[in-house]
């Protein structure tokens, strides 16, 4: 077998069962040994933005590594902004970049470029094999790597030769990285501090915001008064009736000042303590009380979940009755079409089990509050701040679970940045509904020109977060792209279109007019 | 004055007229500048790959930066592919990238990241503004280090805080560097080993590529018998009847090589000797033959137009006469619509002063073949392989031409790359046809897919190269932002169809189905 078949068989033996790519030339002696090796399913993006974002998707849901394979350094370049965004995911994560043959850069062709400085940005681990018969054991690391917990992302370039060459044999899988586990001596840090009486927070993130984490986390705060929360921008979270309930920490700097106000110890559960998104003049970045303690029970690459129940453990309140919501779905409501009706109708119609792929942007809030008590559901985020995240996220996510109903919830300026991964969901027959919220502007900014004290602008700068002039047409993008798309100006018209896609199986659109 | 506005005054005081840009909350005092000061185009671009390709393209028929403006590192990352194949162009640009205040980058905010090392693999300048008293003379700097011939791209990160405080004023422009001008030692080598009766090849790149440097070149390769000959992704090219004519590098090793063979001396003008685009396994990446002998007549960063006139003038060729075609433009031809076809109506219909931005990939040698002797015109390649430049190419020519028709011929696997430059079109009213030559696959990896010695591929190898099922709609992607599209079927349909387009003014875009 040659290099390329020594690595695919390398990757399926490790777990690793999809491969989101869009190869070129030097990639082809992979894409060939796709039908000879079994086990890995292959989905074509038609742009590496997507293709990256797809990967996120389905290792966020999946909770295991897929691959990307992408086309020399512009083809991973093309997927950076969505690989930032599954390293604030902390997605584990495969990267398979071809290159040129080892013998072919000296002559500095027009793809050859710095892959290694592309890379290391976005990577935890890069390497860059050296043969073909150390392709496949560097596979092996890369999956080790990417699994390193939380996740992470690991590149692997793959120079043209050696993927070509004679290997010897694919590499046995390695360990699968577990977290470490909490000391007991944070547990009971934690619970010293929890029964001290004070004001207190625990911040997750990660896994512990899963149902398993949650429940202990409610737990402790029923029984001892805390309040739990997330980051406005939670890779993901199980969310809905049934479940504990759990604060998100709002986006605006002087808004997370107002939530942590008097909060007198900052509990830390894979997460870090909130600051403000951007620096504004005259405003925090620090958002936490300057006289907070802070304390961490479990740091990003700890057992979260393992620690919230210990901790439940230790303040016997590992049967405390959880504060939680009864279902409670929300009626199609009355008036005009906007972010908080058509939050009131997604809530209505969402399905069980539903996964929500969240870049609402300035209109994704609505979803948020109506959905806090109908079925349980996860709910994914922008976690990176690079926008261009959420129809490739959705798309990964209906490929981890084919059997799941997937709702993506796009600002209209965003979702031009990754519309390609449209026609995947069509290519795939994925059960993916997005709605394009089509504000016609990059509305959030018109928000933060003001907050930045600015000044006065005039029409050439607003001209500049505007998008009419022409108004997109998300009907026939959408379309275009071999997706059933449609258009309410309505609630009523919503209400038809939406409550439609949740009865079918198959990929929508729905521009809903704000 | 803020930061911002003393960095746009020195922008425009050194000459930069344009800035494509797709801004976000750190570049807000950027954006807000644009009221207060004169003499700043601003083009708003749905997506960075798009702003810099426009970028490139605008560079390339101004023979000056534009600036871009860029939202931190994952909005540059957007841009890196485009960014690329500028470099490879040797296009002067200036960007300008937002980042967090400098005092905000402590806290590792979602958005932050390694801007620097995304913009080092294709920057030959890169700089972090430190203060808003010195913003002004880091953007002069910018654009000198952009005007380095024969141009580069220069990156200047602008963190918010250097944006919004107090400066004290624009900086003055800094002078243009210009060419380095050839030794006549070179010049005299040059014609020594002209004179020798040797079969020479004048391999051209660069500004020599426009007519002047031609018609010296021509004249030279008159009176000597030498062949002149231009890569075959020249970043642009001066072309059609009454011009020198010039050979160009056909793209496969094997090509090169047959037209390289015999080749004794290779006499470089801002080139190099040429190489295989990829390696291939059992195929040279070397294509000139081993005992060619080699000689520099200018290096990139000198004045290859000048060296070409002493060389003439040196030769007594400067009166020769040049061997050029008579205006001949091909008929309308019979038979099914093919890129053959294709090319021969689009070569038909080309007005005078058009520009080509070419990325047709396998179908796009139709048009250069059966254009070489229609009404001058220039001619832009995909200079450094990275898909998906071409659109936003044409739309930068556009906006640095606005008197000249441009045509853009693509590929519909690379056009979908950065299709959100047709809306960007729309918006300015450009005068740019778009023709889709749609063969729903990635043709050119059919063919290296055999290439490569990949075995017998099945069918998951060829799914990944496919774009049937479904089948892309260029008229609706098109019409869905704001550009005019329909589609060919037939040699008439097209005709009508562009003959129409060269006509009118504006933006269209013409799927043709092959």
């Amino acid at each position: 077998m040659n290099g390329a078949e020594s690595l695919l068989r390398t990757l399926v033996g490790s777990g690793v069962e999809v491969c989101f790519g869009n190869p070129g030339t030097s990639e082809m002696h992979f894409v060939a040994a796709l039908d000879r090796v079994d086990g890995m399913r292959t989905v074509l993006g038609l742009f590496e933005g997507a293709v990256t974002g797809m990967a996120d998707g389905y290792g966020r849901m999946a909770e295991k590594p897929a691959a990307t394979l992408l086309h020399l350094g512009p083809g991973l370049a093309n997927g950076l902004a969505n690989l930032h965004n599954a390293r604030r995911a902390a997605t584990p994560l495969v990267n398979i970049v071809g290159d040129h043959a080892t013998y072919h850069a000296q002559y500095d062709a027009p793809l050859a470029s710095d892959v290694h400085g592309f890379a290391r940005p976005v990577s935890a681990w890069v390497h860059s094999s050296a043969s073909a018969r150390t392709v496949a054991a560097d596979g092996a690391l890369a999956v080790q790597a990417a699994l390193q917990y939380p996740g992470q992302i690991a590149t692997l370039i793959l120079p043209a030769d050696t993927a070509w060459l004679e290997a010897d044999r694919p590499a046995p899988a390695l360990p699968k990285p577990m977290p470490a586990q909490v000391s007991t001596e944070a547990i009971d840090q934690a619970a010293i501090a929890l029964r001290s009486g004070k004001k207190s927070v625990l911040l997750i993130r990660g896994a512990a915001l899963k149902e398993r984490g949650l429940n202990a986390a409610g737990r402790i705060a029923a029984a001892i008064g805390a309040r739990i929360a997330c980051d406005t921008f939670a890779p993901r979270c199980q969310r809905g009736a049934g479940r504990a309930r759990i604060e998100r920490i709002p986006y605006f700097a002087e808004q997370i000042v107002e939530f942590m106000r008097g909060t007198e110890q900052l509990i830390l559960v894979g997460a870090k303590p909130p600051v403000s998104f951007f620096a504004y003049p005259n405003k925090p970045s620090w958002c936490t009380p300057e006289d907070c303690r802070i304390l961490y029970l479990a740091h990003a690459h700890e057992d979260g979940t393992a620690a919230l129940e210990a901790l439940a453990d230790t303040l016997k309140a590992t049967h405390q009755r959880l504060d939680t919501d009864t279902l409670n779905k929300p009626d199609i409501p009355a008036g005009p079409l906007d972010a908080r009706t058509a939050g009131q109708v997604i809530a209505h119609y969402l399905p069980e089990g539903a996964i929500i792929s969240d870049e609402g942007a300035t209109a994704g809030g609505g979803v948020h509050r109506f959905a806090a008590a109908i079925e349980p559901h996860d709910h994914l985020t922008l976690t990176g701040g690079a926008i261009g995240q959420g129809i490739p996220l959705a798309t990964g996510a209906a490929v981890a679970c084919p059997d799941r109903k997937v709702v993506c919830l796009h600002g209209d300026g965003g979702a031009m940045y990754t519309l390609q991964a449209l026609w995947t969901q069509a290519r795939e027959a994925l059960d993916v509904t997005t709605v394009v919220f089509a504000n016609r502007s990059y509305a959030i900014l018109n928000i933060e020109l003001g907050r930045v004290g600015a000044g006065d602008p005039g029409p050439k700068a607003f001209s500049m977060l505007d998008l009419h002039n022409p108004e997109l047409d998300w009907v026939k993008l959408g379309s275009g792209m071999g997706v059933e798309s449609t258009r309410a100006t309505s609630v009523e018209e919503f209400a038809n279109q939406l409550g439609s896609a949740m009865k079918h199986r198959g990929p929508r659109l729905i521009e809903v007019v704000l």
